[in-house]
């Protein structure tokens, strides 16, 4: 498998975690966003949508769309639940990081740590949505010690990749202590670091 | 099952229509946007994150999230493909969805046919993002009647409920005529209207 990655990219490092958990082997082909490197027609024929991550299967199909290849990568393993109410919970929260998560903790980080942009100059909707998800997370995290039951699943992995990077963008962990908790919890059953 | 549903709200049409096309009875709770009743207390209870569609399913579980929602009431129908890479290539279009082409296509509508907002109003990207996306679909249909293969899938559902409606926010979609053909080959295949 080749995985087209941008090693500053959470939504990238998911695919990445995700293989190395399953004991996957891979080609990481670095991929900058920044040189628009996902821009290139050579990119555009692999992912029309010219997102990374992107990866070429072992048979040669392509994927891109970074919850949709973490869950095909781990079909039938342990960081998919077994029980299908629990495995809605965690396409649930999937969905929900890709609506209401990475558009505000992601960007915010991009643009302030990455575009050099000063956290005065964000758009306040970007700080109030941040927060909500946030809460949202601290207040799923109330009964359970992984979002989606007792064990890591791809929620998580899929969670985890820019909430620990969130300060990066101006938001104050510390505000959220089972999240920070769920943070470590989640790196160590991941083995990353 | 009860469905939390705003009929105005392809979100939770995609519910409704999975529901419907399953022959799976549900009770529709009309749950009003625009009159905040996904913002009182009883809602929030059910579905902290404040969004409609949300579902109490038939054990009182509740689940949010629509293409959460009709990923578990499909498990096992025909509306996901058996197909290892069918269906992680649908849910490649569904993460797409939520993350490059709602945003865009449905927030214009609502914005333009609901909020009563000029299209001279709405922001420059809101349009540049909405036709990449709809370019985006029509290249996906080169080659194929359905988004994730031959046969209708979730990726179809979750796709044509914004994209038939797209007028509203100020996008033409003759200048699609794949998107076109492939809406009515969708509304025929889920007996929608």
């Amino acid at each position: 498998m080749k995985i087209y990655g941008d090693s500053i990219s959470g939504n990238c490092l998911k695919v990445k975690w995700t293989a190395d958990f399953l004991g996957r082997s891979y080609e990481w082909i670095e991929t900058e966003v920044l040189k628009s490197a996902s821009r290139t027609p050579e990119f555009l024929a692999l992912n029309p949508a010219g997102q990374v991550p992107a990866v070429i299967l072992d048979d040669g199909r392509p994927l891109a769309q970074s919850n949709a290849i973490i869950l095909h990568l781990a079909e039938g393993s342990a960081l998919i639940p077994a029980d299908a109410y629990e495995r809605a919970r965690m396409l649930e929260w999937m969905f929900w990081e890709q609506y209401s998560h990475e558009p505000y903790i992601a960007v915010a980080r991009f643009q302030v740590r990455f575009k050099g942009v000063p956290l005065t100059e964000l758009e306040p909707k970007i700080f109030d949505r941040g927060k909500a998800a946030l809460q949202r997370m601290e207040d799923g995290l109330a009964d359970s010690p992984f979002l989606a039951g007792d064990r890591v699943s791809l929620a998580d992995v899929a969670l985890v990749a820019y909430t620990r990077e969130a300060e990066d963008g101006g938001f104050r962990l510390a505000d959220y202590p089972k999240v920070v908790a769920w943070i470590a919890r989640v790196e160590q059953a991941l083995n990353i670091t």
